[in-house]
């Protein structure tokens, strides 16, 4: 039995902080035919609003700390604002999208992160086979395209703040078993680059032979690492392809002519 | 043909801007059986959260003016954090919820109000005859139960903001089609008093004929004369019955010993 397809897109802060660009991203997101599920990120209005507000943004070791008030500026900006213009912009581009997270539909349970070494407060690790695939399923049937905000909840009243990429990813996992799922993660760069420098070094395949080679050989850049990992993990998990590519190259990405690094 | 029964409630500010209330009024919500919606008011967060962005509160004739900024801020607290709130805790309560604008699966499309003696700005007047009552009733069939926030949007890529009432009468009115309607408000009075100081003075019932004498006789308190209007007009559009009552009441004003006001 052949299965239906789903592309489930991320979209970083780069291009959500820019609207122009936003514009065109959606643009062509209501394009693609078929299931669809587009996963955004924060940017840096969340910080802006952050600052005006007081909210100070704390970091360890990089990682942002979720305090009960970062939690409150993360659920009204991802979950409201960012989602919001996203879903009005797709329907004036004849999209019948719906915005989620993970608490609409109970659609991604998560838990609140254990305190080792860190408190990360109010962030979510994703319960991945808790996700409620068959609420999912029957939301696309009904025609709606999903865009998800990145944020999570508990099933015990709160509201968790959970990255992006992982949710993205979750959620092409789950849904391996009822559709034929490629993932995309949209950035900055046309795709995986041999010379961070040189657009035009794209490495158009990876799988885990290629990527343990390049490893060895430093020829990645470290940031990343830990997202071709991800990808593999997904691809291991039942995920057809994981694309990695440059936001403006999406309908390439889409067809037979890609652009950026297929991940498989 | 028996129609399937959906209770539609609105509840407003005072109950929003109380935890312990609102918690209350959502563990009676998770209770009720069978099709429900329930549509929220702003409250007075949004007002608190405007005045530590700098964005000051503009009224005309006591009517908020939705300015750029302003149609930001109510998108992320109503559509975020407000919405986002409750769903997580319908959640807690074993309800499956999803939170929703009318911009979601075009569910609810609007136009900007008219410009005439007053320029409200970003308001939105829905278009009563557009609402997407398959959709809605996709989604109450796939199992969820609706969460509306005050926004709609004009199919231009622009969100609106607009009354919580009229947004629960239009989808009360819209899908009275579909199912058999109730529609209660949820205020901070025992219902529609005789005397506005003795919560003993409830109204029982209210039709037509009743509110006409009632009204010539000066009986009633006259910010609630547009609000009986609007639930007459909604009885008119197919909606079977209307109750104003406290939102403490909410369990007894849905079965046979209502406490509150029915108007039918």
């Amino acid at each position: 039995m052949t299965m239906e397809k789903l592309v489930v897109i991320k979209i970083g802060g780069n291009v959500i902080d820019d609207a122009e660009k936003l514009k065109a991203l959606l643009n062509q997101f209501a394009q693609i035919s078929g299931k669809k599920i587009l996963v955004h990120g924060g940017g840096k209005i969340a910080t802006a609003i952050g600052d005006k507000l007081g909210i100070e943004t704390k970091y360890v070791d990089g990682r942002r700390i979720t305090d009960k008030e970062t939690l409150d500026l993360v659920t009204m900006v991802y979950g409201g604002l960012i989602n919001k213009k996203i879903v009005s912009v797709l329907q004036s581009f004849g999209c019948n999208a719906i915005g989620l997270t993970g608490a609409d539909g109970n659609t991604i349970p998560a838990t609140k992160r254990p305190v080792k070494a860190i408190d990360y407060g109010w962030a979510g690790d994703v319960l991945e086979e808790r996700v409620n695939t068959r609420g999912l399923a029957a939301l696309m049937h009904a025609g709606f395209s999903l865009v998800f905000a990145p944020l999570t909840h508990d099933e015990n009243g709160n509201m968790l703040n959970t990255n992006a990429d992982t949710i993205a990813s979750t959620l092409a996992v789950a849904l391996s078993g009822n559709y034929e799922v490629e993932l995309m993660y949209c950035f900055e760069k046309r795709g995986v680059l041999m010379d961070i420098n040189d657009e035009n070094s794209v490495i158009h395949q990876i799988d885990k032979q290629i990527f343990e080679q390049l490893k060895k050989e430093g020829k990645l850049f470290s940031g990343m690492i830990p997202k071709i990992e991800n990808a593999l993990k997904a691809v291991e998990k039942g995920v057809t392809r994981v694309v990695v590519g440059h936001a403006d190259d999406l309908k390439n990405n889409l067809g037979v002519e890609t652009i950026g690094t297929i991940i498989s």
